[in-house]
């Protein structure tokens, strides 16, 4: 078996912190990498210097995703804009979001930022319902709904089904033509001009598994998402709160660390990652060892911390 | 003579960069401590978390002055307001801005934060005009017109005049009342009630010079302003370029070094600190050296710089 380049799909943490920033924590911010273009997911303030700091080109930023309009994850968006248009960035920007959002922030920045070198869209998020954001040629992109105190949306990064590689060197023994390649690639046995029939495997290798991410912050904890991000790679779950705030957790419709295992656990993910930590914690020792009780492959974000999709190692 | 305490007003240069957020410099924020409470100017984003960086209490913020509506110079300040709210600042808040700022900031505000633990006020700046923006007892904040791509305010800040200080042991000496006091320390002289005049000079020591500070950011060069801000003891003016760009600096309606230097000699400063640099630099020393060859007492700024004004020496 092949292993496809494990770069072509990575995740960055720029922001991983809650409510403010603090002098340990950003507010929420990340990056998805995909065969070279850049997806923000949410855009606390100081987004953009987070960029610059991590050496993501503002150039090949072309989505950014908005889970829920708290200042906390997407105050940076009028900054980040801005400073697009003043790089003289081209081609489109698509701002995915509530209808709130598309008019609030499409307000501003026709205050702060009217003369753009770009196209700044906005694609709509409704909001309670599972849906397709995003369809790219390898790639979709899925909203479905959180439960947090407003309207929020979880984010669900899957690959498409990938084809089976071609074995050049029987290829060219069989003489396939170009214009079979495809429906070889699909897994279609060939017949040569005689008649005989090559069965597929003989002329290809099986295809990648088709890699996944999902996002879900901020939410209480909801056992229904397990279903939504099953089998995902890896699971980016908020957990705000160790244990010992479990009835704050639930009140203020977030989630402790136990509980987003508890989630990765029952949805069989790969791996997870918590993060969107309150700054009431000195670090995040307490939430890693209560998640990992219950889903030993958990990761504690922080900034500045690159992933690759699915992760090579733990 | 005494001395007065020379903590008691102090400058903090949180951000003094242009444009965008580098890796070298912030956007504009600077925050003016006097006596204990904080007033900032200007408001880049990042600007809430420069503040924890350098230690000032959100509590005592109580006035922000925006210079003018371009992003690099306010869009901290949904940001910073959230951040505030969510920290339980009681009180009052004033953000001192052009009505359309006023209008802006209150609709992001109402949108991601509508339920403040403050008072929040808009004081409507006018353009094009000298005024005083806020009066308080011992120091009074002006706004002024610089000459900008729009309309842009510079601030005055300005100690009252200071009473003289009463000799303690002179007044006892005399059975100074309590009633009379106020009168000598502002220069009366003592009529003892058997009719002997008692000279002020031998009552009091002279009062302490009011001390004074100018923001002029952003502008092009205009030889006026050394009116406007004559014999302030520290005049921060915008340095975007250096000489190599001083046709840039005038088509873009900002400043060279040795223009801001060339002000700060014509007003009488007591020291120029120059800022607002442009990311096209990798450093100011052409921008320190232009600026010297004018006037000598100047100083770069960098962010964490904290000043006391008067400078207690170069």
């Amino acid at each position: 078996m092949r292993y496809r380049n494990m770069s072509e799909f990575n995740l960055n943490i720029l922001g991983c912190g809650s409510a403010t920033p603090s002098l340990r924590h950003l507010p929420a911010c990340q990056v998805v990498e995909y065969r070279g273009n850049l997806m923000m997911i949410d855009c606390g303030e100081g987004a953009q210097l987070s960029m610059r700091k991590a050496g993501l080109k503002f150039s090949r930023l072309n989505h950014i995703f908005i889970s829920h309009l708290h200042g906390d994850h997407c105050l940076g968006l009028p900054g980040l804009l801005s400073t697009l248009a003043l790089h003289q960035k081209g081609g489109t920007l698509t701002v995915h979001t509530f209808a709130e959002g598309a008019e609030m922030f499409s307000g501003i920045m026709d205050f702060f930022c009217r003369e753009r070198s770009f196209d700044l869209q906005f694609n709509v998020i409704e909001p309670g319902k599972r849906q397709t954001v995003l369809d790219l040629p390898s790639l979709t992109v899925e909203s479905f709904p959180l439960r947090h105190r407003v309207a929020c949306a979880g984010f669900l990064f899957k690959e498409k089904p990938k084809m089976r590689h071609l074995k050049g060197d029987m290829a060219r023994f069989y003489n396939v033509p170009v214009s079979q390649i495809k429906a070889i690639k699909e897994g279609a046995d060939f017949v040569t001009p005689d008649g005989e029939v090559i069965a597929n495997d003989r002329l290809t290798t099986p295809a990648d598994r088709a890699a996944s991410y999902a996002y879900c912050s901020d939410t209480v904890y909801d056992r229904s998402l397990a279903d939504v991000v099953r089998g995902v790679d890896l699971l980016y779950h908020e957990a705000t709160y160790a244990d010992d705030c479990a009835q704050k957790a639930r009140a203020r419709f977030h989630s402790t660390a136990s509980e987003a295992a508890t989630v990765a656990r029952d949805a069989g993910a790969g791996a997870l990652l918590i993060g969107h930590f309150s700054n009431a914690y000195n670090d995040e020792s307490r939430h890693l060892a209560e998640a990992r009780a219950i889903f030993p492959d958990t990761l504690v974000a922080r900034e500045g911390l690159r992933l690759e999709i699915p992760l090579k190692q733990l």
